[in-house]
């Protein structure tokens, strides 16, 4: 008989150790997990520290490419990174419907371990809750981060400033369309996969070289490029211009958006990233990224502003000036 | 028309800012929380820290004395103090369902915040997530947490030895007991109402005194006191022996209970803590916990043993001894 998870699994007693031993801690065993108490303890020296959380409800659970255990890792993993962080340690949350095969809880933990590894994360303490059937989509799964600012680091909106220029590591909308080609039950063409990726070591190997002259970064997830870069121009109070012509988007992924009626400005990405940089920089930073699988393309997409502050303009192919505004009503739920 | 969450709430744009802004920062506002990047920077000193997460999926998610909220922030901060941490900052991951009132969010909000401010922590960071209706059930709330371990203090399974005493800071079977009554309609005596609340003050004042005579603490939440104790018999290897006749339960608790065929041993508890202390320093911890209304009923409930290595004995009030086990079928799940 397939084996499922049952609502036992979640009564903190006998069946939650049995899921712990048996499942859990076959992938993420550590020596921080190991005492399995409340938590997990570590020691720290004197400096600056990254804390972030993300909740992952993606449908579906596996897409072309990946699961919601790769976002789940990556997403954390990528928001300390943005901080500028080496990302040290994960809290895992589960969230378990009734019913869920052991399967495919194996291998979303499958998933988890080999991403942690490849990022260099531990996952170091966390929690199961199990729910009826229907109070919950299959599986949920909260990630929080920890991780270390190097002294030398210092991102940060109120760090960027006018004529800096904004480099993208790669294409847009290759998750979202993913995802959401899966949902629809399209044929994909084999091109199309999430991008989903630990950004943590090519962004490590950027800052080792140029963080005086990283201002900021932020990974265009949910609301895409667009909504990322009108939080910046607010926050930072400065206008932005892009390039239409310079935004790299993948011919199928045009194809599919083309036909869903999307727009990859406002689709969501898993393993990309937006740096503010100083323009003396900017060929440097390039050079590193291209080095790198995840950023090989990577490109300078515009610059910032001292005028029209709080303001992102895109010069279209065209030649004309298109405003943009954050994503308002929804193109894509449930994409993370 | 009443005003109610919506699938935009969670797509990262507009509305998600608009959520962010008019309801959320409201309650939440402060310096970490206020950048609203993809995390927060914080400085720490050299030293321990410890970090825990629970997810909570309570249901339903108000009842007396409480809601998911106030279980999301004591939580966490309980399972700090537990590791001997004095919690500092949490993070804070909702799943909303489409539909929700904002009112109820609001109430959650308000909880929150006013649990926050009790136990002297800072929501820093956060992330909402909505789904379908179905898909999830009202609200669920992940709460990941970090916090500073003084120097002094070392809690740890492995410091657990043969001798010491086993102290109860309160009354078991009241959180669960408040829960299942709601959720089964019963009209509960008003003595009945959770026990949660944040523990980290009394802890840390039996720290501040007796921290090299308490060699673990852990609050008896999931599978009941009973679960925690062969938990930590199995972890140290020692036997342990309580008295049924120190056991504090509440008599309406109590004839609940008997009602439901609930026994109080295996029912959570989310404002209680168990302290194993060197016999030495009990009347003394005794006497601090006395001073706080969390611990003003505080006993000591029994021993831990050289022999019986991974045994927990309960001595009944006829005077023979029922082997106790963890938890196994579930007698009442989502309780958290």
């Amino acid at each position: 008989m397939e084996e499922v998870i049952r609502l036992v699994h979640g009564n903190g007693g006998r069946f939650s150790h049995e899921l712990m031993e048996k499942h859990i801690m076959k992938h993420f065993r550590n020596a921080l997990l190991e005492p399995l108490h409340d938590g997990a303890q570590f020691a720290v020296s004197a400096g600056r520290m990254a804390f972030t959380t993300d909740s992952y409800v993606v449908t579906p659970a596996f897409f072309p490419g990946g699961n919601i255990g790769k976002l789940a890792v990556c997403g954390t993993v990528n928001d300390l990174a943005m901080n500028g962080a080496v990302p040290k340690y994960l809290s895992c949350g589960f969230i378990l419907e009734e019913g869920l095969s052991m399967e495919t809880l194996e291998k979303v933990l499958t998933t988890m371990e080999v991403m942690a590894d490849k990022a260099g994360v531990s996952i170091v303490t966390g929690d199961t809750k199990v729910v009826e059937r229907g109070a919950v989509d299959g599986i949920y799964i909260n990630t929080a981060g920890v991780g270390f600012i190097p002294d030398s680091v210092h991102i940060a909106p109120s760090r960027v400033e006018a004529d800096m220029d904004i480099i993208l590591s790669g294409s847009l909308g290759d998750h979202a369309v993913a995802v959401m080609g899966t949902r629809f039950g399209l044929t994909l063409p084999e091109s199309i996969h999430t991008d989903c990726a630990p950004l943590n070591h090519m962004v490590g190997a950027v800052l080792a070289k140029e963080a005086e002259n990283v201002a900021l970064m932020r990974d265009p997830t949910r609301g895409g490029l667009a909504t990322v870069l009108q939080e910046i121009a607010d926050s930072a109070q400065v206008g932005i211009l892009i390039k239409e012509e310079t935004l790299p988007v993948h011919e199928d992924v045009a194809s599919v958006c083309s036909m869903l009626g999307y727009d990859p400005l406002y689709l969501a990405n898993e393993g990309k990233v937006v740096f503010f940089v100083r323009r003396e920089a900017t060929a440097a930073v390039l050079d590193i990224l291209h080095t790198f699988d995840e950023g090989k393309e990577a490109v300078c997409i515009g610059h910032t502003l001292a005028k029209n502050q709080g303001r992102v303009g895109l010069e279209t192919v065209v030649g004309g000036i298109r405003l943009l505004d954050m994503l308002g009503e929804d193109q894509v739920p449930r994409i993370c």
